[in-house]
């Protein structure tokens, strides 16, 4: 029977050093402050900025909504991301992604300061976490949710073998990047591998993060293996489940569940990165 | 007996595409033109820029050697950048890394821009190879040089297995994201990789790029393997070699000699890149 890797726990953890540091701020007279940049009404996008604010709220931190029509300007919504960026009582920004037709994503991505893009969606965060150098931005929260998990539960990982399982900007890549800093040996997998089963199943690691329900079988699991599903997809009957099948991940020595698994970390990493930030300006 | 993979020929058809892309541009009164930034007198930069200066004169392209004295100043070199930059007779900026100490050749990173950065030394450059955004910038040319070679001699690679000895920002990764964009599964190793010959053995394309001379033996090698051999290392009898055993290398199908391999599409890269980029500025 697998042991299951619980997603809260590690989530409390990250809740009491940010408490922590948010109580040092306020003490200082500051407020600890993230704006939310949202174009349009997109249900994930308003149920995302909710549950952001009821999390937040709980830490001590403040969220400034900022919500523009769809059909804003491209160069006044990057006025006003800009604007933003220069207001010092705000230390973080989340542009809710993608933007509506047919504003221009990679625009933003262009002039987002790598300081306060939390989640590692510009240009200058990417070539920071792909080159290594650790004083330029931040990982994108759910890859860093990925390595918290493992460091709670105090798995090593210098010279471990991570088959990572999808290759987006927002989990793939970026946790390669982040486990090669760590000296893991890392293989990435797509929709295009024809071996990932036989890999997968050599590995130490494995990290789901392809958006298919429950794709993830026994054909690509063992019982040396540590699991981390990323996927949050609903099957035919609307079940929200993740990329991998849990009646054959029992064989597996450890597994992330969905829901209860990575997807409980991220508004915590979100948040660290923010209280984080705000220890940057303070030095 | 494996088959010999070459680079001369790679290098030579190259060269013709180069030289038909100079005459279009010089018949429309145009001059292609790099521009190399050599600080101090390091006898490698020098070697290397005497070896563009003449591999550039014979397919018609102009070389400015910029040299500067090791005592320049951070901000006097940026200034000299940016000119070169703004400079609409230069099209292509190469500067020879790594700056002298105490120069931070992160801060010229961070203000080259993409088009001119034939070697993608810059962030925006690295942004684009990581994030697949084509437009954005030249992947850096070792890599690249490695891509044509394949492509020359025909292998596909969407599907197959490419494990890469070394991460490093030159080779490792951004080759690691020239395959990916090509839909192969890449695997990366790394001097903590504790399991990489047993990958190797399984991997259909190996890349080595650990700079360690005949390193790879027959523990990674395997009949099925094509291998790229990007070390270029001097033994201890002072002869010139690769990253791998050119004997063990024979059970092998193909692989690629040191001399006479990667090293001698690299120029050939950059050239391509610099018409490339006058392509792009002409149209």
């Amino acid at each position: 029977m697998a042991q299951l890797l619980l997603g809260r726990p590690v989530a409390q953890a990250l809740g009491h050093k940010i408490e922590r540091y948010v109580k040092e701020w306020r003490q200082l007279g500051r407020i600890p402050r993230l704006a939310t940049v949202r174009v349009g009404q997109r249900g994930d996008d308003v149920a995302y900025e909710q549950s952001l604010n009821k999390a937040f709220a709980k830490w001590g931190i403040e969220v400034q909504n900022c919500v523009y029509p769809a059909q804003i300007e491209q160069l006044e919504l990057e006025r006003r991301v800009l604007q933003l960026q220069n207001d010092p009582s705000v230390q973080g920004i989340l542009p809710f992604m993608p933007l509506p037709e047919p504003l221009q994503g990679e625009r933003l991505a262009r002039i987002l300061e790598p300081g306060k893009d939390l989640d590692g969606v510009g240009f200058l965060a990417q070539a920071g976490l792909y080159g290594q150098r650790s004083q330029l931005g931040w990982a994108p929260c759910t890859a860093q949710a990925c390595m918290e998990l493992l460091d709670y539960y105090q798995y090593p990982l210098a010279g471990k073998h991570v088959l990572i399982l999808g290759r987006s900007l927002v989990v793939g890549k970026p946790l390669a990047m982040l486990m090669l800093a760590r000296n893991a040996t890392v293989t990435i997998c797509h929709s295009h591998s024809t071996q990932a089963a036989q890999l997968a199943r050599e590995a130490d690691i494995l990290v789901a993060a392809i958006g298919r329900p429950r794709a993830i079988g026994e054909s690509y699991l063992a019982p040396q293996q540590v699991v981390l599903d990323v996927g949050i997809n609903f099957d035919a009957q609307g079940q929200l489940c993740g990329d991998v099948d849990p009646q054959a991940a029992q064989i597996v020595q450890a597994y992330t569940p969905v829901p209860g698994g990575i997807g409980c970390i991220t508004n915590a990493v979100l948040a660290l990165h923010l209280v984080e930030q705000c220890g940057i300006r303070n030095s």
